[in-house]
């Protein structure tokens, strides 16, 4: 409470209130309810801060006439669900819920002001008790974590749980997953559970569980719903697919993206349509074809090699950032260029000198036997190497087009590197439609679909 | 010719053709013209590959049947225009057309197979001869270059030729531009041309001009029908709005990304609507409101710090990378982060044991006077940096938001760390709207729009 005047820290502590209980505040005509949240920046210490229902904070000025009062604190509505058993005797489908943090499993940390993960998978659960009609549902914590501290261990040990699982009869899995890593996390369980016999989806919400408008519930619902039903087969991403609260859209796995930083409906497919739009009620419409379970072994290939990077490509880059890279043995980079997959190695024009020193250092690289993948920017779209000169020449260096997203591109060559014998192999698995990467075409509707 | 079979060869010779050639491929019942190209790829060499009217490549089996003519190569159509001068006393506004190369300045070139520059600025106009008589027409070469080559330095060469033109009378400017980079210009040009009084629009093209397909002359007959109507000044860029040759967009300069690698309507304003909607009839719809010209002196500050770098965080993100910057004595970094403006500094495991040292790099940098902004992967929204606690983290070691694309945020940091005194005067720069970088409110039918 120390940022707060001391005129307001006074009548707050009259009256008995921290941070984190539930107020009212009275301002002229103006009434208010919320959370009492502290001060964080500089600015007018005579106002108080409150997070008000809808998730946002609003500063309400503190004067002589201004009235406070403490409400009660809304209790979480706390009831026991059946949950840790299959029961596959009465003919429904066999789901494990694995969890992994994110918003989905997050609350508002009324000490910081902040949102941070603090919820169980129970209470994540308790929020949709309708989903233990749809199915028998085994949950387990795998790690409890924001998604954009994951990194490959993590995907290798998550891959582990579901391979677990899946031989243990679950009929399907939900993950639960922050979004901001999400795609990259898709991406990495498509390529580590080759030929996966049942359908996996990662579900998360943008909002969380404690605020009105969570997309947490639906998500779930919908996930539910779709893992009942489906015969698809493979890793999908199951998010809002509007910006209301009427469907969601199961997204394929190495297809896709998080596309906003604050909507619900954040997750999209890249170069195809979603696999399918899925109802809260349960109504489940395809929009196009999908992997079916096959005849093939199901078998776990989680090595990754974590000696990889992503390189955005911009106009002044520095060639010195991939040297160092080759210096500290880094085995593969993908590039993110511009266009159709471009950098400035300066074969246009003279004013720029140290761009021809780009080219020869790719050039090093690649004899070295780096491996290097060139993605776009663009974030629709794939790069094609073959239509203007400066890209063929790039690719002469020894520099492979990646017909998929950069963010895909990236985790297929840590995967690739992991588990191919050497380069040689490592290079060929990077060209092969390994999980549906490589899109047959680049469906024109798909275009900001 | 020497990846052609031997037998090939021979037929092409024997009929005196050579690559470049317009061909005519009798094939069965198929028929097929196109220009004969030179095989690249290894492949069947009994395949003749010819490059259709419509751009593409296809192989046509050569057998003993076939049948091969030599076709006359189809002649621009050549005629003077009446260009390199103002004629103010005619009533018809002065536009000048600066060219700086790019697919809208290319053809095919006969001898690789690719794609290059080489199109003169009248062969360009006289593709669109219309636009003559909409305005007087000065035209200027500035430089002949892949946008993907082009630098700071030639921005602010470009934005130096503006501010002649202007200076000499010009009511508005045509610059002629590569796509893989246009909005990194649009946005240099925005901060570098401060109180701009005229329009200044980018235009390109994502198919050659020599192709039927390109969108050069739609796309430049748009711009010169917007810049003879509008009292918006600033700067924009005009493409393709759809996929049809029905209408273009113009976006301002300073929210809009190329969104895919090939189709003609690439370029979407990010955040906020586009400014209007230019049929080449010359109809204009504006779609919100826009700047006009002011008052305050129109001044050139076209400084730019080239020490700085736009890095991409993902899983996994080594933080030496940051730390070989530092040592390279970068005075800037923009950061790509996830979501809402986060990157792995590991406060939620234990399990990942280099992050904790992200953290630690970044403090040492920002104690160092480094200015970080942080920029987020999603193309659409703008990151906030206080709702969850690692990111609030991330700001306490110094790291600001930069509440723009990633793109608009790298140009930002150069111009203001070129033109403000010290680092201090940088940073407030980077926190003020400058030119309409920082959105008022993310414009919610703008997602995907």
């Amino acid at each position: 409470m120390e940022n707060y005047s001391a005129q307001i820290q006074k009548a707050l502590k009259g009256r008995g209130m921290k941070t984190g209980d539930v107020i009212g505040v009275q301002r002229e005509k103006d009434y208010y309810e919320g959370v009492l949240m502290p001060r964080f920046e500089a600015g007018d210490p005579d106002c108080i801060v409150i997070k008000l229902q809808n998730g946002y904070n609003i500063g309400i000025e503190f004067t002589k006439g201004s009235k406070l009062k403490k409400l009660a604190r809304p209790k979480a509505p706390l009831q026991e669900l059946d949950l840790g058993k299959y029961r596959p005797e009465d003919g429904k489908k066999n789901i494990a819920i694995l969890h992994t943090g994110g918003t989905i499993a997050s609350r508002i940390d009324y000490e910081t002001g902040g949102v941070k993960s603090s919820v169980s998978p129970e209470e994540i659960l308790l929020s949709v008790p309708e989903i233990a009609s749809i199915a028998n549902i085994r949950t387990k914590m795998i790690f409890q974590m924001s998604s954009e501290d994951i990194e490959a261990s993590h995907w290798s040990l998550l891959a582990e749980k579901i391979f677990e699982e899946v031989s243990r009869g679950a009929d399907g899995i939900i993950v639960t997953h922050g979004t901001d890593t999400m795609h990259y996390t898709s991406a990495a369980l498509s390529f580590m559970l080759q030929n996966l016999p049942v359908p996996v989806l990662l579900v998360g919400s943008q909002r969380s569980s404690d605020r009105g408008s969570s997309d947490a519930a639906m998500n779930l619902l919908c996930a539910m719903h779709f893992l009942a039903k489906t015969d698809f087969s493979g890793v999908g991403i199951c998010m809002h697919g509007s910006p209301d609260d009427d469907f969601c859209y199961v997204h394929e796995g190495t297809q896709v993206r998080k596309m906003h930083t604050t909507r619900r409906d954040t997750f999209r497919s890249i170069n195809t349509l979603p696999l399918a739009k899925v109802t809260k009620e349960g109504y489940v419409e395809y929009l196009r074809g999908y992997r079916k379970r096959g005849e093939a072994p199901f078998t776990l290939k989680n090595r990754f090699e974590e000696k990889i990077s992503l390189v955005k490509i911009y106009p002044g880059f520095d060639y010195k950032i991939l040297e160092m890279l080759g210096k500290e043995k880094y085995r593969g980079i993908v590039l993110e260029g511009t266009g159709l997959g471009h950098a400035p190695i300066n074969v246009t024009d003279e004013m720029t000198k140290d761009h021809a020193k780009l080219l020869s250092a790719i050039k090093r690289l690649t004899d070295g036997g780096m491996l290097i993948l060139m993605a776009s920017q663009c974030p629709y779209g794939i790069v094609n190497m073959n239509v203007y000169a400066p890209a063929r020449i790039l690719q002469q260096a020894g520099v492979m087009p990646a017909e998929m997203t950069a963010e895909c591109a990236y985790v297929k060559m840590g995967w690739a590197l992991g588990n191919a014998k050497d380069e040689l192999e490592a290079g060929k698995l990077l060209k092969e439609n390994v999980a549906g990467e490589i899109p047959e075409r680049i469906e024109s509707r798909a275009f900001l679909y």
